[in-house]
């Protein structure tokens, strides 16, 4: 981008539920903190989403708001989901009907998650070595696609199945954007995470698509590994790894591992992409709406402040989103276990 | 069991392939030591399954070597696979086609997987606290199941899909295996392991269970984390779980994790069991052939041997599984790093 050329960032803010409106203010702060002074506009609009607002309207995502979305340049997203005694929100539905639907209505087919070790972050590993691998999640598909169905249900002849969908449409896009990303970082390595030893039909489809693929980029190396073989290296040798891509159910696994052992799930920031920018993408923090710590500031807004870097360089702000990593690299770096409120992470992190 | 009364066990043995001939020596060593001098006498027919019997007979597991091993009182299973450069082999053949048929046709049902950090044996984990918790994975449906389908293959507009079947039948006699299993515990927990808010009518079947199960175990504390979830607690609080109920696939996941910080796939074994005993229960390591160091002494025959055990304890000999989970226990907090055959492990083992 230019130094010179004015530029107004129509950003959709859905700040939701439990702890997600305070790390997403923070996120907001940095952004308009990284920005200010260049000319960078962000025009922000809140939408009220989520299980609180579903339990006052009975709304989940309708169709008009879906629409609004659509127009902006990107969503910035916290968390969504009640807390889990509450016996008013159905389970799931929040999750289900309001962030899969949108992941799926506006073809997040990259649903990107960084995996860094950042210096000074404690990781209950001994030895961790030097993680620094990013995981390219399938968004759109696979047993996410919400197929399956139940045949006498509560009955002792109950059966119930869950079907995964995988097209070559699906898993081509998603496999050469992560070899995309291999090529664009110093390792150049890929490894395909899958089970297709149990899951033939659609591990032969994903073990083709990279073989394939992967003419296109001689320059990068590529490997494969079992699911459950994937989660003992992440554990016991997780610097290994440089770009991971695999399926939409896996991916949710091990980049919840890949959190836990780069220092937890407040450190996670994921972006929610669609590469062809047919609609905005989407960018929240790996975590959850974490009900029982709400509104007492005690919440980290690091994997939120992170979400928003990821935001700024999709949108083509290299050198603010590198600015705002830098910057939570030294915040973490001088953390020494004095508490602090969520605001104060931020506003250190903003200044 | 009384010490008079003389009974034969009549063990198949499938060595397998790789590293499996070599660590089922050593556990059937230990089985003839620790029932060596008692009325108890194994009479052992050795079955030559695996990749190296494909390559020589076409045959994976014919239906007259299914018929005889359902005879045998128990199975004692190496490990099977061919080595992933090994392109005569068909990528998973074995794995489906000897490994998976065998547990579902002996309806293997819980695929029991315990996990404890010995002491003296090293974990990944800076703070492992005290693991010691059992895994009860299905082991008879869910994605395993085997279905699913290809259309247009290796077109642009192919789709593959992938099947998870769930039954009433099939979930509840394994979440009440687990149940008996934690009532049978000194902490008493369990915590059933899935993804119910995207995967709803499985989920629903799962949790469903476990509530209705639960009322015959008022004893019996439990929980449910979902699969990403479980992960994180995996490498951060390891010490929290008792008693997992989890379903085929998820339990193939957790359960390599869950050895990689108690010590490695080198220490976990598994039961494949059968608790109708309408068929023999078979034994095995958790850990494949390891075709790169098999024929070489330096697989480690540990895992295979505590499989031994599960079997001594599922054949109701529960006196002698003590004594080699005792002599395991020894020898793993004497290892001094010293290299030592896989024999000489066994001797030690079974001195
Ligand atoms: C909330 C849930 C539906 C979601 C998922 O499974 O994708 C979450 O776990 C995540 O990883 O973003
Ligand atoms: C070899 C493979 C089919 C098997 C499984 O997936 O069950 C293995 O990983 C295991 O855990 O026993």
């Amino acid at each position: 981008m230019s130094e010179e050329t004015p530029r107004t960032i129509s950003l959709a803010v859905i700040p939701g539920d439990g702890i997600g409106p305070e790390v997403t203010a923070e996120a907001v702060k940095v952004l308009l903190a990284v920005t200010g002074g260049s000319p960078v506009r962000f025009e922000l609009t809140e939408y009220p989403l989520g299980a609180e607002h579903w339990l006052e309207t009975g709304e989940t995502l309708p169709e008009h708001t879906l629409q609004a979305l659509k127009e902006h340049d990107a969503i910035l997203f916290g968390a969504v989901g009640a807390a889990p005694g509450d016996t008013l929100v159905p389970s799931g539905l929040i999750e289900r009907e309001l962030l899969l639907k949108l992941r799926f209505s506006l073809d997040h087919y990259v649903n990107l998650r960084p995996s860094r070790l950042y210096p000074g972050v404690h990781s209950p590993l001994a030895a961790p070595g030097n993680v620094d691998f990013i995981v390219v999640r399938e968004g759109t598909e696979g047993p996410y696609a919400g197929n399956g169905g139940v045949l006498r249900e509560g009955t002792p002849q109950e059966i119930a199945t869950e079907v995964s969908l995988n097209t070559a449409y699906g898993v081509e896009r998603v496999v050469r954007d992560a070899f995309q990303r291999a090529a664009a970082r110093p390792r150049r390595h890929l490894t395909l995470v899958h089970k297709h030893n149990v899951l033939v039909n659609a591990g032969r489809l994903w073990k083709r698509t990279v073989e394939k693929v992967a003419h296109e980029f001689p320059e990068v190396t590529h490997d494969y590994l079992h699911v459950d073989a994937a989660t003992i290296f992440m554990v016991s040798d997780p610097s290994r790894f440089d770009v991971i891509v695999t399926d939409n159910l896996f991916g949710d696994i091990i980049t919840d591992l890949a959190a836990a052992i780069t220092g937890g799930i407040g450190l996670a920031a994921s972006g929610n992409i669609n590469m062809d920018r047919t609609f905005p993408s989407m960018f929240e923090p790996v975590h959850g709406s974490a009900p029982d710590i709400a509104g007492q500031q005690k919440a980290d807004p690091t994997a939120a402040i992170l979400s928003a870097a990821l935001l700024l360089q999709h949108l083509g702000f290299d050198d603010e989103a590198a600015k705002v990593e830098r910057a939570v690299e030294k915040d973490l770096s001088g953390r020494d276990g004095t508490r602090r409120t969520t605001a104060e992470v931020g506003d250190a992190i903003a200044a």
